[in-house]
């Protein structure tokens, strides 16, 4: 059954200081929702209100994303953190973005953990737990972005929250629904023709076909772009381009949930 | 006239990491304000926490003590920031720290700068309206502590703020009712007989007597403490004693103004 | 009287992260000397390792180019830094990159403040004296580069320093010798023709014309670029295709004092 | 067989900016060797200078203890950091540190890194090994000080390092000569007789008793102390009072291997 709407998100607001990160600008005008990095692994208190009242002026919501205290390895790297430091330094993270969108007069819609957090949440149910903990303490509306394949969606469910679940245009599936590596050949999709189909699929019948040619269903009502990597901005006017040519709207993900 | 009650604050929570400053758990229990940092000058999301949960745990209202990015040196250098950066990294440090106060179940009180920020506020009007627009744009019901001496305490009624009007006793004042400099011999007063006189002139007359011998009328609604100096603790228990002697009750400042 | 050789330094190794920032690659082949940021303003362990790797691999000579401890602001901002805190941030640079330069098996060449440290420096003596201090504490053998208008060049030549005079092809001078201030108009010069000319008249004559049309005597050994500007890598290989059609060699400045 | 000669050493210089961490000046009085923080998980350039000047005052030879980009955390926190990235970081924090130690007239003379880092080197051997890489890029005759238990000392011999082999007075040891996990009862020695009795079972016998009461043959050329922990001072009173009365010799580990 065709999708009506979906909404489209993006890490976003990762540039640093005079380094610059992404196209921002370019990919505020084909999305719905922006993740916005908080402070640690990237971005700064200046790109934060910039890249907030550029999401506000293409009428794009925005999200916190909050990651590792690691500038350097822009919080890719595994840190033994405990689920108390953690839910410490999100809702710092979060408190900080917040504060910024809602002085532009907006209110933050979601959160969704950056990184290789997604990684340590999944694998362990205590940083997992302590990363809703942090989200709901800040405010229990906040939306929650889940990927399938692990047990965050249900704990999220569990715990009050209102998820989003994403799905991914340009990354390959595996039989799980999860994610293949980045380092398996065919992971990740360059290939615009390639995007084009399976974001047809995605709307058009609500599956997916994973690398190794099983077709699957796939609830979602977000699809997620990557900002920064090489080709991001023709993968996110690929998107943009087929949703338009299905019919298909593109609304924030608060709209759609 | 004799005040019926004063508010007492202290500057809190600027420990790091494995770096313990200051006898927070002690002061608490002699005062009604606590001013948190907020992570960039002293502080870190931990330390917020814990910080955030012993005030409450004592019924003391907590305040953000926003600073300069300088941990090394500890917000007191001066750095040449232009009054949008520092209107950025005030919003992000009181979100940060509001985040945390709301976690707790409790609202944010009031806001005040850190070290060399009240110096270059006072000689900058342009940084001045920053850290009053940030707080703000941030809470437009959050307290603003002032001092006398500059244009700050009226820009602020201007923009809107209930200010508090702030007290020392344990440090000399000039004619124009300005902190004499921590270099002047005498400007630090340390002798708790000396503090506990002033004290008593303070809540009982209005006035206190200038370092060249002049009284002059001071107002006021909370008086200052200072954490992290050597003797601080007798110090705070020599203002809560003489208050308490006085039958002057401590009051958190937003009972009283 | 032309000259037979002039060295060509350019600021570099200014990623940070995953941060990249200027044409480290293509600008080390048209230079003799670069400029290495050491992680205080800009730069990382990573970078410094890998930068130091590539001027090796291009004949390039490393000097060290440390900065004020501001990432955000890119060592741009000044700080109310003491001359003894000065010293330290410099020894602890500039031996954290003579390090990775002597691993790689070269010699460290010379020393350059970063960004806004060279107005501090020729504003206070004290701390011009503290950077050529803590340069000679290093290694007394180092070059440190300096430009005219100010009483650093006598007084690093007084502590016993080889200096090397800098020249600018794309910067206005006023009639001291002092390059304009980059928010006058024309201070900046983009016009590679012009550059051309500026960079005939240097090498053929020793003389620059003033931004008021006075033409003086500039001595100096080397040509310095800036790394980071948008037309860096043109205005780079203007200096170099110069230099190479007038017959003027470049050589590394350690060869030229 | 009694020795007649050993070193002390200790972690020092671990204070931040405005943030003392233990008894720098106290402990120094009574060692010989200084594992001094070299500002990435503990320490900064001026503690480090000052660190330096105290040492060399007191006679004590100075040794790098480099760790983890992780000052919150007191680099006691694992990071997924590559072989490559940890040999980055030492090689800038050991020659920063080596800069201060030449400044002052001195000899580097050791490296040990810090915190967590021992327990993933001895975990992963491409750490170990990119862990002796970096001191040796910086200065093939630097010391390095090993631990029973691992494959480090025999890594470090065949690279061609001179080693130090450390042995605990205030820890237990189990039947691999490891040191016990601190979160095990009795794996911290904090009776000074206690301690008296081991340095002495160690320097006239060469033997330490594990935990479960055997007694077995540990080879050492130096004694660690710990600086900041609670009793640390008494601890090393005790020890270096012992070594007295027993007419040991505290030496530094250099005259010694």
């Amino acid at each position: 059954m065709k999708k009506r709407a979906v909404d489209i998100n993006c890490d976003l607001g990762e540039s640093f200081g005079v380094y610059k990160l992404g196209q921002d600008e370019e990919i505020l005008s084909l999305i719905s929702s922006a993740n916005v990095a908080s402070g640690f692994h990237a971005g700064d208190p200046h790109v934060m209100r910039k890249t907030v009242a550029l999401a506000k002026n293409k009428g794009v919501r925005v999200g916190a994303h909050p990651g590792l205290p690691d500038l350097i390895g822009f919080g890719r790297r595994a840190l033994q953190i405990s689920p108390s430091e953690l839910k410490d330094i999100f809702t710092y993270q979060i408190g900080a973005l917040k504060a910024f969108v809602e002085a532009a007069g907006m209110r933050l819609q979601h959160v969704i953990q950056h990184g290789i957090l997604t990684k340590m949440a999944e694998e362990d149910q205590a940083i997992g737990r302590a990363v809703l903990e942090s989200i709901r303490e800040v405010d229990p509306d906040l939306l929650y972005l889940t990927l399938e394949g692990s047990y965050l969606p249900q704990m999220a469910k569990n715990m009050g929250f209102r998820t989003v679940r994403v799905a991914f245009a340009d990354r390959a599936y595996d039989r799980k629904k999860r994610l293949v590596s980045r380092k398996i050949t065919g992971s990740v999709i360059h290939d615009t023709r390639l995007v084009e189909k399976r974001v047809e699929q995605l709307v058009m019948t609500g599956t997916i076909t994973t690398i190794d040619g099983e077709t699957l269903p796939l609830e979602f009502e977000s699809i997620m772009l990557h900002g920064d990597s090489p080709g991001a901005l023709e993968i996110a006017q690929t998107v943009s381009n087929t949703l338009k040519r299905l019919g298909v709207q593109v609304k924030p993900m608060g709209e759609l949930v």
